[in-house]
């Protein structure tokens, strides 16, 4: 029996997910579209804690201030109605014609300071409905020829963007993080800050630093054929994972957004244990497409499926850091020694340079002989994610 | 005519490059030895400047000093007799099984201890032989199954060993930097540090930081299908491009080793133009591989191709720049105008705020409708690659 | 200099190419709808020489037949006066939501109906206006999970619809010959018959097979890392590259359609090498999407910009293979020897067998040593297309 | 409780895989070399009922005729206490520096005609110890750079010697299929024959095609992002499924030779399902490597693992189809509807353009509405392979 998701669970969906209305490259819309107050609703319902939104999805560009009013007073007796947060909110900053070159580092200055005040204002709404994280994708921040963009200029102004929004969210006193979403391309050819890495060297050289973490995506790692898992735990390590997208993808191809756990599973089951056992407390947000042959019976229950594949997956994943075999194999593959440091407690550089047996009396024939077990390890790690354990 | 190499081009191999006997996954050696005096020769006769080694291609592993330094001084007689410099040694941590699990992540913590010895001891060669960079390839750190490492203790071993090793070099007051070379996979499932990315944001955390840069290579980016010349930029832009290693590569798959020119030739194009024109004045080194068909003819062949191919490519990016129908081209996209800050002198996000011009007046529309030209840019610079401009 | 393109170069172009108005998955589109008649003439006027279209590009989904024949008057009437040529039509058989789960292979047996009875009307058409081949491109036919296509049923349907469509043809009269397209994955999460192989060992069961051929598209191939070049030679052995569809890709991502040359360089000198050397004289069609940020200024200029690329690369394969350095280059790599047969003329397998050369005989380390020298033949053809041999 | 693996589970593996010595292209050997004779006797403990080998496997390269007869004879032996049976056998026409160009495709006739030797040689044995399948890998059959292999003469020369091979079977009277066994790159730059369609497709060109089939191994088809389990449909569907390799690979990279179930946890339970289910009888063939981490304990643990996998994957896969909530989901997505041919039973193509209902009269904006359920389909399979159903 898999559990029914609960509040604690922090489960929250998009509005943009089970909003999607499927129009693709090569095909038109093949649903209506969604309310927000309905999808509101239909997600309480479901067992979802929270909902996030990009300032387009509640409110239509170009909307007038009452439209504007009108909508969000609505989204707000949505939330109040089923008890639903909004744990993020971030900006569109893509589907507009006029960011088709970017937006902080657009080329054009004018849609440069046009997409801050966009951000700056969308930021407002976010910090009134409550929300901790605000999420920054710059889809289009790239380029598909190497001539028309100058990397360095457009560091210098993705830069200079995230810093004078980082102020402006110090300045207004809200309580907001910021997060960067990587993704390596696709809708440009290639997209600044490809990766986690690239995100969390960039976040380094920012002026409020502390207050900026990313928010990494299942399918934007695997679209480079990188291992998620190792991003996030290298995120984790640097104290920067903010917010997560969770969904799934083959490999490298385009932006498949399957529902959660439908990609590769051994490494959704991996991450899914990290995430437990590797002290995440944010939200569970799943960034996916419900597939564009479903109707809207399909998109609800694509949007229960992702969180019954996340539940599913904690409980193998507790039983097989529950398993006494696990600690064992563990030991045995001498996972828990790659914590012990490396220099003894105290031990100089000096001191290791004169110790014989760590060089000149090291037996590495001897060393090289030993196994680790890691197939046994593999193993039982894939019969647990089976069930058959 | 395309220039010969000189000096002034700072053009390395690496003893292993053109050593290469060419045994692979499926195959045996099809070339014999390359003794390393041979090779300097050899190389400083094509027009290289420099020569760079892994200790156990100059020393192989297990020798005793009787043979270590006969070795090392048949390679200085050489270097002597030839001009040839060293600006760059790293350390094998990878052929031998004792580094089957990694070296400085390795699991087994007798193996990491003697991982930071085997380095220190060619770090004080590197120092001799007047090398400025100490390259690190973490090719074995990494894992086959998400059970068998846990990324956080593993980035915990890594900073130490870094910054160990990192200390060293100041306690041996050694004029040397550290370059990490990144890679996604192949020879583990998965590397740690697969991308620049990932390796400057790990250098961000290190104790010495300002002492640790990247050493990208073509292929290993390119194998994660990430843009290289992107991937340069924001390294150059960090200020941590230290060494680069030049080959190529079609796409993700096995890392080929290609010779520099014959893989992805519009990305080679854009990176000589960035090297050239981008303020990095580092040697430019081939870490390729003669391809295995080859014999020894062929070896140097494929030496001298990659000069060629660099001196013919900074030959087209060199017009490229000069032409002004570039120059042109570069405006009317607005490349330029991506220099120019987004917030004006001395405005601040009040003023930004208060700006009507910004956001509330603001025509989206008109702003989209305006065409970039990246085609004509691009066809430009295509033309000027065919030497047809 | 480059040539202009003439009408012996058969350069054609589909109208949904210059004619894409550049909405992708995440935005809008960014130009407003281009008239076929328009984009005729200003075909013409670049120097194309044809001009193919799917039936909806022409006449819009559900135009009564009064709008149909206006429409179809008003195109004809722009042929007659700019000469140009329709060597080839298309179905669009994925935009219209009612093909979500394909048309030919659509689980729902009414919608296969449909799909057929489309493409009869427009092969009507396409007969009409004396196109020669008629393209079968099932982006749709496919699915995003194992679990919802029965592949050896869905290559049932796949096989009847084509084995119908092709009795079609041959039923009316038409003079036509079937292409099938293939492609990997987008917008389908696996499509069937997803390379060239897989449609040629399809066509090779069709009951006509003999007017059954393929359509093989650059960035297709290349999606899934496949050689392009190889590719086509299969195709032209096979007897089978009936049509081509060029243009730019970066490997493994999503569907670029860059202009032709403007992806994998030294591919694109390889394939025209082939096409032009190799026996093919069908139309150099182009199937490519002005990039999302251009106006329509930049869409022209990107027309022109794939004829440019084709005929420069033209001029660098004709020059490749006139330089008797090349000729002798082929020579020593034996590229020549292997047209020779492996068996001797009216040698049979007994003489094979009791040849002692062969084998008992054989200096295997001897033949081992030889090299290739594919190295400098590589080298030779880099220099070519740079123009700098 | 996972099942033993029996006899009748047809579970076979490659001396090659238990004896790889775990040497790769940045790594030296980590274990010791493996007698054959031990391997049989321990495949046969762990429940295998057959074992294959390449020539070389068994008789090192270059023996003479003693050496060769006495190690036969002691393999012979040990099949005969173990009754392990020989299922398959192959040809190494890879690891010799002889092959660096390839075998039946190498530019050197000398070589093409030593390779058939050595093919005929080892059917010889084949045959001798009744095999019935005869594997082809044509790994080295390729090139680095499009200029080094006229790809129609080289696929004159792969014909003629597939052709040359199945006569002389025929002539023999050896009861021997042919399997090719397709790769895309690794350790070529590209293989020919690079998926499972450009074999297929290559077979129906062959004078005795009926008695070639393919060998398709999982890795191998996703190291192109391929889908396997819709190869393995074509397969079956054209009737030339004659043998697989099973094992796991993570998408685009080098060829990883995971133990199976390693990889892509989903795809596998889906080709399980199909094997199972869709008629194959062949042999389940192991070619996986040991990681090379492990030890000899290791090894044996990997083997059994392979096994294991399957034997879970099976019994998940039996319950799905046992599931009646699977069958009527099937049924909802209309996944049965795809067996029904599209034209009625004598239906005549007039007769599909005369029926109005087939498209005058039919309400494409109705039928685009229904969804094809397949999210809950998706989710039954998920749950059904994390033994959650």
């Amino acid at each position: 029996m898999v559990d029914k998701p609960v509040a604690e669970d922090k489960f929250s969906f998009g509005l943009w997910t089970v909003g999607w209305r499927a129009n693709d490259p090569f095909g038109d819309a093949t649903r209506p579209a969604l309310d927000a107050v309905e999808a509101v609703h239909r997600l309480a319902e479901l067992g979802a804690w929270g909902v996030t939104f990009h300032d387009d999805d509640l409110i239509p560009f170009g909307s007038d201030d009452g439209e504007r009013q009108k909508r969000i007073s609505r989204f707000r007796t949505a939330l109040d109605e089923t008890g639903l947060v909004v744990p993020m909110a971030t900006t569109n900053l893509f589907t507009h014609p006029v960011f088709k070159d970017g937006a902080l580092t657009n080329n054009d200055r004018d849609i440069r300071r046009f997409a801050l005040r966009k951000v700056m204002r969308n930021m407002d709404l976010a910090a009134e409905l409550g929300a901790k994280t605000y999420v920054l994708w710059g889809g289009r921040e790239g380029s598909e020829t190497d001539a028309a963009k100058d990397v360095r200029a457009a560091m210098d102004r993705y830069r200079e963007g995230i810093d004078t929004l980082a102020q402006y969210v110090i300045d207004q006193g809200y309580d907001l993080r910021l997060a960067l979403e990587p993704k390596p391309n696709e809708p440009r050819g290639d997209i600044l800050l490809p990766t986690i890495g690239h995100a969390l060297a960039f976040i380094s050289t920012l002026e409020h630093h502390e207050m900026v973490g990313v928010n990494p995506e299942v399918g934007h790692e695997q679209m480079a054929g990188l291992n998620f898992v190792h991003g996030i735990g290298q995120a984790l390590w640097q104290g920067k994972l903010f917010h997560i997208d969770l969904n799934g993808q083959h490999g490298p191809r385009y932006d498949q957004d399957l529902i959660f756990g439908h990609g590769d599973v051994l490494s959704a089951f991996f991450l899914v244990d990290l995430l437990e056992h590797g002290g995440y407390d944010g939200p569970r947000h799943f960034d996916y497409k419900p597939p564009r042959t479903e109707d809207i019976e399909g998109v609800w229950a694509s949007a229960e499926a992702c969180m019954r594949s996340y539940l599913l997956l904690r409980e193998r994943a507790r039983a097989f850091r529950a398993d006494p075999r696990v600690a064992e194999a563990l030991e045995r593959s001498r996972v828990t020694e790659l914590s012990q440091p490396t220099l003894g407690e105290g031990e100089t550089i000096a001191d290791l340079k004169a110790d014989r047996t760590a060089f000149e009396d090291f037996d590495a024939e001897a060393a090289a002989e030993r196994g680790y077990a890691y197939a046994q390890l593999s193993q039982l790690a894939f019969e647990h994610l089976l069930g058959a354990a």
